[in-house]
């Protein structure tokens, strides 16, 4: 990797003893994740810098911020853990200076309400910090999306990450019960703290999935669990992946409700090292703080062998046995990924993930435009290239797809080689009737096939809410398609 | 009953071909079937009557209602199926004329799409008129409201309603894939049939809860069930309230998930005839179309049991017996009400209901605060009352109680004496930290408690939005504190 060069940060446009202009803080705060960020980052490529990183370590912080913003002209891009895979934490620089509002600082547990087993936590913490303070409690969020320990609650709930679990509480949305986001004019939004409600449109939908344009969420209210003490875990294999597809179906739609219930296509088995026969596999898990999950994943496994799959023994677990722990279990499967996309990226390699969700009856379609058109885009950049498909959640209606693409030896600038196979798969998705993303957002990437998904009124209706608490615009312009 | 005095209709303003000016459609579009509303219905007292009722049969009649509506300078209210308790489907007077948009023929099942369990539905279909039709292809929505005989899919939609499920899909919102909107200037929003999403705040929450002052709801695509072959019911004494309370927690909190799990307390068990003898009762009940479900019911009734609970013996029913149905359960369970209001109503007795939902650590305080406030309200009336209360729907972080009060004998008008308890329970709500209503609305009646209850900037994106799509305010005025 090539050494940080600060000569290559843009100068910094606003001056505030408030905040950092120091060249290192301003390279850290100008990108996220994503396959592109990534790369410009080994080019010291920092273009897109943000003139004031703002370290806020309270609310008076960010109201200090909103009125530097406002004195200055300036756009304020909300900062958690960076882990953004859509452009959702840089602003493209124009003529408007823009502060990065780094909020990891706000990271306390300060209620728990066991009795209700609901946590108030700080929107800046990160994954192992929150988890941390919650097991002082013996409780757990269990929210354990691939970007767990660089990832903050905030982000998770601007963005609607998706997590540990594949059915039920798919979304952070699910396990929100309240939040608290500082708007620029509009005050502060701060939602009852009520297991549910009938009272109007729920407010905290509005502010799930805000990816920052409304305001910023300073700290929410989420249902917590207990550490689960029963577990069952069991992998099956598939002849392939269609019959992998059907057994998954039944077992989203039998209110059965595992909490793992992964099927990777023939391909993601090979290369995350699951099986090397050829086979689909689907990774199955029940978990309960409370009872025994022996006989769901019996059933489960039955309707897994009646669309010819091949089941190991299942592994049992109580709370006697060592335990993994879903953290642990999340580590090995996943936090490869990302270190491996950035060996691999240094090499030259194009290698990248999208995603989306869409109903049973129009999977097959979609894997198969899916697969034709990044194929096609693959080949005519003149390069090699695999793609594999696995689902991360399943629904009773349709399962949540997650592609793996690698190409090697294309023509021409890398960026361009990925903005054409993205194109790619992105026209395809919203051409089967998938949705853009299931849980990496919006931001700024996906937005013009966004603003093709969501129904006309429904931008109108996008613009006049940030209207009502933003009317100069100061929120993380361009995301989610508003200016 | 009084008779219908059809003189007491106010003089229709809209003269159209279009619609009825018939008095006896008017007055049947007047009102819901609140308290005050069959109060009123017993006095011809059809001062809020509409000056038009339009029956809708596509979306041409809506457009061309929308044009109407336009041209008088009128107001539109949707009408459902009229059971509206909260004040939802009517429009006080004013020098504004109003159109009631009936769209009731507006029911058939357009589009069934089994592999994916989801069906596509007129937005005016009764509850049973759907039930037939999704019956012909071995399918149920199992949303049965207890007004599931006479309320419409797209008002349960519009308003939120609570259904048959006491855990996971408790609302319509999560029955709901996709919804169907009309508005007056901001053309149709149609989200798109995902089973999820990640893709900015989701659209269908904009809808769900609207009550009208957005658009009309023309039809959605609802997540439907296959009949359930296997179900065990229970019912479980207690010897008090707060242990029954207790249990009921357990097991919300212990992801067994039952289909029914209503607690009644001590008079609320009396009144409804299920025990005689001063005990609390909770009636739990597992149902799927999948799996036997002996071994949740078995581990439910131990948490029960743990809190001193005395178990019946549990009924288990397959595919075989004898099917009572959910919808004979509900019938049995829950029919009798609203006639048995009537029945009082008509002897000058006040008698009524309200419910919310709070945290489980503030229940206690919030039922001793209502007892107290709705009891020293019926006390300073004169009159002599009870107040009994139930949990309709449980979640792991609180439940939805549903308190039932009747007074005798007190003095002044009985809308007056409505007003009173009415004012006392709400107040009492909103004081210990409830929401104002978990499944009844908020219409015109609960506004000004849910304008207490909503975040101020949420009021001022509620307005945005509307402006967005209905900028002349055409739709529902009033509704959910919006004018």
């Amino acid at each position: 990797m090539p050494q940080f060069d600060p000569s290559r940060v843009p100068a910094s446009r606003v001056q505030s003893q408030f905040g950092s202009n120091d060249p290192r803080d301003l390279a850290l705060h100008s990108f996220g994740k994503s396959f592109c960020d990534q790369l410009r980052a080994f080019r010291n490529d920092f273009s897109n810098a943000p003139d004031l990183v703002v370290h806020a370590t309270d609310e008076d912080d960010i109201a200090r911020a909103f009125a530097l913003a406002s004195k200055e002209g300036a756009a304020i891009v909300p900062f958690g853990g960076g882990t953004s895979v859509t452009g959702g934490v840089e602003c493209p620089r124009t003529d408007r200076p823009v502060i990065s509002l780094d909020l990891r600082s706000i990271d306390r547990v300060t209620e728990v309400d066991d009795m209700s087993r609901v946590a108030t936590i700080g929107a800046g913490a990160l994954g192992p910090v929150l988890e941390a303070q919650l097991a002082r409690h013996g409780l757990t969020l269990r929210h354990f999306p691939q970007s767990f320990e660089h990832s903050t609650l905030g982000g998770w709930i601007a963005t609607r990450a998706g997590g540990h679990f594949a059915t039920l509480y798919t979304h952070i949305d699910d396990l929100t019960q309240s939040v608290r986001m500082m708007t620029p004019t509009g005050g502060v939004l701060e939602t009852r703290k009520v297991p549910a409600s009938g009272a109007g449109p729920d407010p905290n939908r509005f502010v799930l999935g805000s990816e920052g344009a409304f305001g910023v969420i300073t700290r929410a209210t989420m249902r917590v669990f207990r550490k689960p003490r029963f577990r069952s875990q069991c992998s099956v294999k598939f002849p392939n992946f269609a019959a992998g597809v059907e057994a998954t179906r039944n077992i989203a739609q039998s209110g059965l409700y595992p909490t793992n219930c992964r099927l990777l296509d023939e391909r993601e088995a090979l290369i995350n090292g699951v099986t090397f026969d050829g086979s689909a596999v689907l990774v199955l898990a029940f978990e309960s703080h409370d009872h025994d999950v022996r006989e769901p994943m019996e059933r489960a496994l039955k309707l897994a062998i009646r669309e010819g799959g091949l089941a190991e023994p299942v592994r049992h677990r109580t709370e006697n046995d060592k335990d993994l722990g879903a953290a642990e279990q999340w580590k090995s499967s996943f936090l490869r990924g990302p270190h491996m996309q950035s060996a691999l990226i240094s090499m030259g390699v194009l290698v990248d993930t999208f995603e989306g969700a869409c109903t049973w009856n129009r999977f097959a379609h979609l894997q198969e435009s899916v697969t034709q058109s990044v194929m096609s885009a693959i080949g005519k950049l003149g390069a090699k290239g695999s793609l594999s498909c696995r689902f991360t959640h399943v629904y009773p209606d349709g399962p949540a797809p997650y592609w793996t693409f690698i190409a090697v030896g294309g023509n021409g600038d890398l960026l361009d080689q990925w903005r054409a196979v993205k194109t790619a798969a992105s026209d395809a998705l919203l051409e089967c009737g998938a949705t853009i993303t299931h849980h990496h957002a919006v931001g700024r990437t996906h937005a013009p096939w966004y603003t093709r998904e969501r129904p006309t009124p429904f931008g109108a209706m996008l613009s006049a809410v940030k209207k009502a608490v933003d009317p100069a615009g100061i929120m993380n312009p361009g995301v989610l398609g508003i200016d």
